[in-house]
């Protein structure tokens, strides 16, 4: 049994995405004058919502004042949330998947996003239980598994040679399986390389959950972020048994939200119900006000999400061009979401050092790779949802750093 | 080691206070007719922040907008909270409870005073370790050690006998310590009871603590909501070991803030450390927007929070004339806070059908007693933050049910 000293031994957030600030303090010894680029800020380690980049859904703040104005209706909803809000995004998150929402027992709002992962995790991974798990992949997956006591079996991605695939090791997972996983943790598209899983990818994930009785938690937060020529394929309109899989959704960085701390998870009454029960000791109820903004949820004016897409693009594909003309860097483009995850082999710094120097020399803030992943420890993780202009200039400073301590 | 389905087993919340709306959707047999009270409904599950009762404190809202329109910086702080809002918050929290509050690695903001409850319980209760747990007392309390896997202590607490103190058995206190208990959990003032620590056993706790070197963790809620001739003893500026304690307070129902998710930790670095770990991954960061709120907490206008406990104090003090006056009701008076804890000794049906047939006969929602403690099996809950006279009218309702069905 894990004692509570190991429990959170291996819980470290020094390096974690948001937490730069608390490291920057730290930072004391100067640098040579040389060495410092001149440059705007840019924080790549989440997404700009000031003005000069993406702001939050129009009304957002109106939903939340209404939400407000409704006082105790609002404020005290039942732990899994409003049941009018409920009713409401079940038909719009049931027409989105392809597949029925039971918005009384089949669907829960939670504190964030990660609210809904940790939740979810707790309520289908026990002590010592085997999670199948990708590497690379959001950073708190492998920790929550790790926190609960649970056994973390890689799942390699090999985004650089997806092909039209996202890349997944389908027999690793299969050996997962085998080995007695019970549960596959996965974010599709996948943060931190935004590649979508294939319709091929799907498939054999929900045969493979089948055969072998596994639960199947899929983050899918950025699937609305979809861009030209992709198509995303979602889980829970598969073969996979439907008592098996939890869809974790939410409005946060693709509509500038995440400052309301909204998410939402629909699947398996069951492993609703385990985390409502979880809820009410975890955080008591879904966020009370914050929900009303659950409102503006799939019901942006025409034409603002294509907008957002379009924008996201055109600065995905500016950062693309910056790090796939300096050589040397191996990138993939990401089908969905905002992140970006440039690798530098040739990197003759350690990681840490590098994202250091980064913030100190060229005012650019990202986060390791050995976040998402232990094998990626020469990659970095950008969040491109910024102001166009900053994030591309940006970018070339990454490179020119780079380009002087690479081999 | 616990097995999944055993950790949710324990963990129900069918009779958690805010769930009855899910309950309620089950009965489905009739009433006789001359079983029903008339009279407007009354949830004492909660407090009333709407206009007829209690609204949140003037400029939260003005504080939330100003949050939204500041943008990244608040939406995205450090996971402990905001620095600028710690620093101003470290210095209203060490002159309100007598004791030093570091801003930097002191305190942190959780997403509720649950979250903090959960996020402290989770940072020092390994499993298989001993807990004391004071019966009655919130009901999250045990629900927390159970689901970490950890062994419940009970803690007496001999509410009605108490005189000048709460009543704390501190001899079954001390005999749990030396069981091996390493946390002691504890709310002050009580919830459900509204009793507060007497100076003998804060001074008391603080020696046992220091004695066996164990961790106590004690929940403030309600310490602003004092009532006259009572004094509030801060056991974070006793003789405790500073390192051995965490104080959990947050604006809620004193305030009616509740609505806006928000508490905050302070005590032991290496305990809001860990806290701040297991935060990013439980529900990644305090609440973003939300957490500007605080700028408004202990900084009401003048006046506003004494006026706002003379008329708590004024409901307290009718209710137990309501039920002091009915005969066989077995109340004290609460010395802070929103909570009455009445009992009902010649009550003849089962509890939780009593509970039911109030909310069904008579318009009115309570918490069971044995939500809070196992000993509480002839008990009710009342937050009586609510319309004083229709508070008043649905206490009178609830003492002719309990006639109608008392030996």
């Amino acid at each position: 049994m894990h004692s509570i000293d190991q429990r959170f031994q291996r819980l470290a957030t020094t390096y974690a995405p948001g937490q730069e600030v608390r490291l920057a303090a730290g930072a004391t010894v100067a640098l040579p004058a040389g060495e410092v680029l001149a440059g705007e800020p840019v924080d790549f380690s989440h997404g700009n919502v000031d003005v000069d980049a993406f702001m939050p859904t129009p009304s957002a703040l109106d939903e939340f004042i209404a939400g407000v104005n409704r006082g105790g209706a609002q404020a005290y909803t039942d732990y899994r949330g409003s049941a009018a809000i409920r009713a409401r995004l079940a038909g719009r998150l049931a027409a989105f998947t392809g597949a029925a929402v039971a918005a009384d027992d089949g669907l829960i709002i939670t504190a964030g996003t990660q609210g809904a992962l940790f939740l979810a995790g707790a309520s289908s991974i026990g002590a010592d239980d085997k999670v199948a798990i990708v590497d690379p992949d959001y950073f708190a997956n492998r920790k929550i598994v790790e926190f609960l006591g649970g056994q973390v079996m890689p799942v390699r991605l090999d985004y650089l040679d997806g092909g039209e695939a996202a890349g997944l090791d389908l027999g690793q997972l299969e050996d997962a399986f085998k080995a007695g996983a019970k549960v596959f943790l996965v974010s599709n598209p996948n943060n931190p390389t935004g590649v979508v899983c294939s319709a091929g990818e799907i498939g054999a994930i929900a045969e493979l959950a089948n055969k072998y009785g596994a639960i199947v938690i899929v983050d899918q937060l950025y699937s609305r972020l979809l861009y030209p020529g992709q198509t995303y394929h979602h889980l829970r309109a598969s073969t996979i048994d439907a008592d098996n899989v939890l869809t974790i959704m939410g409005p946060s960085k693709t509509e500038s939200l995440s400052g309301y701390r909204l998410g939402v998870a629909s699947g398996a009454p069951r492993l609703v119900d385990r985390m409502e029960k979880l809820q009410a000791i975890v955080s008591l109820r879904a966020p009370g006000y914050s929900q009303a903004v659950l409102n503006t949820w799939f019901a942006e004016p025409a034409g603002w999400m294509q907008r957002r897409i379009d924008e996201h693009r055109a600065i995905r594909d500016d950062l693309l061009t910056v790090f796939s003309t300096a050589g040397d860097v191996a990138v993939r483009t990401p089908g969905a979401g905002s992140y970006l995850f440039p690798g530098f082999d040739g990197l003759k710094m350690p990681l840490h050092d590098f994202v250091g120097l980064l913030r100190r020399a060229a005012n650019v803030t990202v986060t390791p790779g050995t976040e998402v992943g232990p094998r990626s420890v020469r990659s970095i993780r950008l969040n491109f949802s910024q102001n166009r202009e900053a994030a591309v200039r940006a970018a070339g400073r990454i490179v020119t750093i780079f380009k002087r301590h690479a081999v």
